[in-house]
């Protein structure tokens, strides 16, 4: 059994999304021209897109970077991060509310007082979601899918729009894989199911496995 | 730095849930008219939902019991539960289309011709998402939510609406727990944070372990 969404919902998300992406052009435009790349992470909750960033900001080297993290409530993964980083690399919390997205005009605002023309690459966390992320451009020039060993083989199939969205994925929590008894070549068969073609890289944030060529397909 | 949704936004999501409500109540009625107990199950992508159902449909003895498990895409779930119930239980798929969560509406037009005074259990797996299923009230008695051990302990925190919404919660994938250096007081301190005095119940669909006090009470 089928369900659209109600018309008038429909209405108004368009509504939003058109003004979503008027403002994402911009940002785009704007990252272009002060040289800074801009990488976005969406995944479930708990896929482990926050453990990624503090093990790829181990390895910047002398990148100047920045992260934006966003969540419905806590600033704990900002926290996480700004341990990480060292102060290596600015890091700024936007707490969502309810909301289950980032959208480019939390983008904008978040942005206020940093000057991004001395940034190489910009980093956004979004919310743990597998659905309404998709529909939200932010700016990015690579949007980055994660999905984790322990989450099942099938979840590009389900969600299959977050996997459309993106340009790379990264195969999570490598170091669970035997446990979780994942079938890796079954997921990123699925992977290509959905996006062919797509890069994949499989990772493990706790040993470090396979971030080397993930860090350099996002840093470009 | 926080985000409101829009205003207009607002006003059509109000608007939403106050004709869910008026139905989910409807539907409470009629449940508890036909004698059916119904528990639905909110849960990240990938926590362990049908797995879940899937063990605990082995367990129900003589109970008469039926299934609607809703998703973006595919059918997948429905097949794996209809498997696991060995014909004992009538499994339904909604398919939510872009939609990330399940609505009493869809609960309503899914039970079109299935004779609910026959069953004494109803089970709803909903979308895998931890923000948009907790404002929508099915008509449930029971909402379990899912924590996986592999997803980390500040989930409650960070999605602290799903885990106020629910009356009971299952911590998922207990095999796993050492391997995923899981902290369960940790994860059970902070779903008491949020929600003090909820039950929790410790499950591994994959062993077993568990599952005899969940199906307690989800059951009634």
């Amino acid at each position: 059994m089928s369900f659209p969404a109600a018309p008038r919902l429909i209405e108004v998300r368009r509504h939003l999304l058109k003004d979503n992406d008027l403002r994402a052009r911009a940002l785009r435009q704007r990252f272009r021209a002060a040289g800074v790349r801009v990488a976005s992470f969406v995944a479930s909750p708990g896929a482990g897109k926050t453990a990624l960033l503090e093990a790829l900001l181990g390895r910047l080297g002398g990148c100047r970077a920045a992260v934006l993290v966003g969540d419905l409530a806590t600033d704990n993964d900002a926290q996480r991060l700004a341990r990480a980083a060292c102060g290596r690399a600015r890091v700024r919390q936007i707490s969502t509310g309810t909301l289950c997205h980032l959208e480019a005009r939390m983008i904008e605002a978040s942005l206020e007082g940093w000057p991004i023309e001395q940034l190489d690459l910009l980093l956004i966390e979004n919310v743990g979601n597998l659905v309404c992320p998709s529909s939200f451009d932010l700016g990015e020039d690579v949007r980055c899918v994660l999905a984790s060993v322990t989450e099942g083989e099938d979840k590009p199939l389900k969600y299959p729009t977050i996997f459309n969205s993106a340009d790379i994925a990264a195969i999570t929590k490598l170091d669970l894989a035997a446990a979780a008894g994942c079938d890796l070549p079954l997921l990123r068969a699925n992977i290509d199911a959905v996006r062919p073609g797509m890069p994949v890289f499989e990772v493990s944030s706790r040993t470090g496995d396979g971030l080397g060529p993930l860090l350099a397909a996002i840093a470009g």
